[in-house]
C-alpha cells in the first residue's frame, strides 16, 4: 500500500468549533465484526434539512426511505451503519431500515419521519436489524456534546485511509462537513455519503436550492471509476441555534466546504496516488465543458498515463474527441499543464512535472466559446485491481 | 505476463483457402526500429469497397484521406503502417499521407485515390514519410500471390499477443478478414483496425450495407476500456474474381468473420485473462439492452471482480442502474452466469465459475420487453495497468 501515501495538504484539518445543538453516537454493533460500524448525528431541536441522492435506478433502501423522510422537511438525526448497504434486499430491507428509524425515534422521542438513514457495505444481503437495534438501545443517555464530528467521521469510514471533515465559521454559526468515501476493506463499492451541519437558521427551501446548486461544480463534478453507487447521499441539517447569517457568506463557506471533501475524496480514490483536475474552458457552454472534462478525467488511458508520468498527450486528444454529442474543433484546442504548455521538445519536462506533483492540474482551452468546468479524479493504478478483485465477500 | 496465457480455442486458425486476385508486401520501413511496421495488400483488378471509420472527432490523417477515397467507391490497394498513427499532425500530416498513397500509386500504375491508407502507433508526432517512400519504392515486383494474409495480419500487429484472421467460403468465393488491436508495445491506443479481401463479385452498395449492419453487433459491440482510437477502421474490399454469390451466404460468412475477430480482440485486450460476454434480453429494446450490456461490461468494479473471481452480483446491479436515460425496474432483473442462476447461498459455486473459466457468460434478464443485444469485452487486470502507466513513449 506504498500508494496510499497522502500529504498531510490533502487530509483534514482538526474542528476548532462545531455548531451548537448537536449531539453523536458512535458504536460498533458488530454486524460484521467489532470495528466501528454505527454513526448517530441528533439534532437538540428539529432541524431544516435538504438532500441529494444517487440517480442509480437501482436504490438502496435507505435511500428510498431517507426520500421520503426528506419530504416532511424537518430532520431531528441521521443514522449510518457501514458492512451492509441494504440495497437490492426487496420490500424486507425497506421494512428493516424503516425498523431502524422507528427504533432511534422512540428511543429519542420525536417522530420517524424525523430520522434520515444512510447505509453503506455488500449489496444484496439482508442488513442484520436485531443487532442494530440493540447497539441502539439505551444510545441517548450517552450522546457526546458538543459532538464529536470528528469521531462520527471515522465511525462510518471504510477503507477511507483518512477520516474527512471541514469546517467554517459564518458569523455566529459554524457549518461542518463530513465525507466517506472511494475505498473500501470489504464491500465493493465506492459509496459516497456526505452530511453537513449547522447551527445557522435557513429554511429547507434555501437550504435545498443551494444544496443543488453547490453539489453541480462539487460532488458531482467528482469522478473515481465512473461506477455510480446505490447509495451516494448528501444531507445537510440546519438547526437555528445560532440564528440568520448572512446568505451570502453562508453559500460561500458551505461551497468551500464541499469542494474540500470533493478534493479529499478524489485524493483518497481506491488506490490512487494523484489528485487529478481538469479544468475545461473556451468552450460554447458549462455542459460540453462538463463532458469533456469528465470524458478526460475517466479515460482508463489517461489515468493510466499520469499514474507514472507518462507525457502521453495524445491520449488527451483521444479523450476529448471521444466525448458524446459535443463539437469539437482539433486544431483549436490548447493544453496546459500546471499552467504550463510543452512542446513535443519538451517531453522530459512534462514527464517530470507528471511524476513529481501529487496533485496534477490539466487545462484544457477548447476555442468554442466562453464556458468552463472543473472535475475532480484520480489516477489509476495497479491497487484499484488489487482492492476490487482479490477481496472476495 | 503469465496472464495473457490464451487458449488455442481463442486464437485464429491457419487459412485454407485465400481469395484469388489479392497479393501482399510485407517490410521494416524503420519508423522506430527494424520490427515489421509496413504492410501492402493489392487486388489485381480495382474492388469495390466499402469502410467504417472511427467516431472520434479527432480523426488521425489516415483517416481523413480514407474517407476521401472510399467515396471514389473502387480501392485497389490498402497500405498499413504501425508506430505511428499519423494523429493531431495538421495538414503537414495529412499531406505526408497524400504522398504515401501517391507513391504506392506511382509504383503500381493506378490513381492515387484507389490507395486506402491506414496508420496506428502514436499520435501527435510526424510520420517518417522518406523512410516509407524508400520502403515502398520497388514494392510491385516482390508482390507475394497468393497474399500472405496471416504475414499481413502478424505485420500489422503492435503488442497484440497473436495474429488475428478468419476465413470462410461462400460457392466458389472466398472471405478473409484480418484485425489487430487491443495492445501495444510502444503506442498509446488500441487502435482497432480490420480488413476483409473477398473474390466474390458484390457491388459497393451492397458492400456498404452489409458492412453498416455487421458492424454493429461485432466490432462496435467491443469495448476493452472504453477509449476510443483515433484511427479504428473497418475495410472491405470486393475484387469480383470469383463471380456472384449467394447473397444471404455471403452476409452470413461476412457477419461470422467479423463475430470471431471481435471474441479475438476482446480476448486479447491489453492485459486481459478472460473473455467476457454479456447478454441484455427481455428488454424494452434494441437500444436500450445495448446501453445496459455496454454499462456492465465497461464498469472498472464488474471487470476486476472477474478478473479473480468475486462473486460480487451487486456490482452487476450497480452497473445496469446507472445505465443512462434506460428505464430500470430492480424487481424485475434476472441475472445468470453461463445459463445457470446462483442464490447467495451458491457463491462459492459462482466463485468457481467465474475463476475456473476463460470465457464468461452473462446474460440479464431486464423484464421489461423482447429485445436482446450481446457485447463483448474483457477483465480489468494489474497488467492492463502496467502495460499504459510504466511505458513512456
Amino acid at each position: 500500500m506504498e500508494n496510499k501515501t497522502i500529504s498531510a495538504g490533502f487530509k483534514s484539518k482538526k474542528l476548532t468549533a462545531v455548531p451548537r445543538g448537536f449531539r453523536t453516537f458512535i458504536t460498533s454493533a458488530g454486524i460484521k465484526d467489532n470495528t466501528l460500524d454505527l454513526g448517530i448525528v441528533v439534532s437538540d431541536v428539529p432541524a431544516a434539512a435538504a438532500a441529494v441522492f444517487t440517480r442509480n435506478q437501482v436504490k438502496g433502501n435507505p435511500v428510498l426511505v431517507g426520500m421520503k423522510h426528506i419530504k416532511g422537511s424537518k430532520i431531528s438525526a441521521v443514522v449510518v451503519n457501514s458492512k451492509n448497504s441494504n440495497v437490492a434486499t426487496g420490500k424486507q430491507g425497506y421494512d428493516d431500515c424503516v425498523r431502524i428509524c422507528n427504533a432511534i425515534a422512540s428511543e429519542a422521542g420525536f417522530l420517524p419521519t424525523r430520522v434520515f438513514p444512510s447505509s453503506t457495505g455488500v449489496i444484496g444481503r439482508r442488513i442484520p436489524v436485531e443487532k442494530i437495534i440493540a447497539a441502539i438501545k439505551g444510545f441517548r443517555q450517552r450522546l457526546k456534546n458538543p459532538a464529536d464530528f470528528e469521531g462520527f467521521a471515522q465511525a462510518i469510514m471504510t477503507t477511507d485511509t483518512f477520516p474527512k471533515f471541514a469546517m467554517r465559521k459564518v458569523g455566529k454559526a459554524t457549518i461542518v462537513g463530513v465525507a466517506k468515501g472511494s475505498g473500501m476493506i470489504e464491500p465493493n463499492m465506492a459509496t459516497m455519503l456526505s452530511y453537513f451541519f449547522t447551527d445557522a437558521k435557513i429554511s429547507g427551501t434555501a437550504l435545498d436550492k443551494l444544496l443543488q446548486s453547490t453539489v453541480q461544480s462539487t460532488f458531482n463534478s467528482l469522478s473515481v471509476d465512473t461506477d455510480t453507487s446505490t447509495s451516494d447521499t448528501v444531507l445537510v441539517m440546519a438547526n437555528g441555534l445560532a440564528g440568520e447569517v448572512n446568505a451570502k457568506a453562508f453559500a460561500k463557506a458551505f461551497q468551500e466546504i464541499a469542494l474540500e471533501l470533493t478534493r479529499m475524496l478524489a485524493r483518497d480514490g481506491e488506490g490512487a496516488t494523484k489528485l487529478f483536475t481538469v479544468t475545461v474552458k473556451d468552450c460554447a457552454n458549462p455542459k460540453q465543458a462538463k463532458a469533456i472534462a469528465k470524458s478526460i478525467v475517466n479515460s482508463p488511458l489517461v489515468k493510466t498515463a499520469i499514474y507514472k508520468g507518462d507525457p502521453n498527450w495524445g491520449r488527451i486528444f483521444m479523450a476529448i474527441g471521444k466525448t458524446p454529442v459535443v463539437k469539437v474543433i482539433p486544431e483549436k484546442i490548447k493544453i496546459r499543464w500546471g499552467g504550463k504548455s510543452y512542446t513535443n521538445d519538451q517531453l522530459p519536462q512534462l514527464a517530470k512535472y507528471l511524476q513529481k506533483n501529487e496533485e496534477l492540474e490539466l487545462e484544457v482551452s477548447m476555442g468554442t466559446g466562453k464556458s468552463a468546468w472543473t472535475v475532480y479524479g484520480c489516477d489509476y493504478t495497479e491497487e484499484y485491481v488489487k482492492i476490487n478483485a482479490y477481496y472476495t465477500t
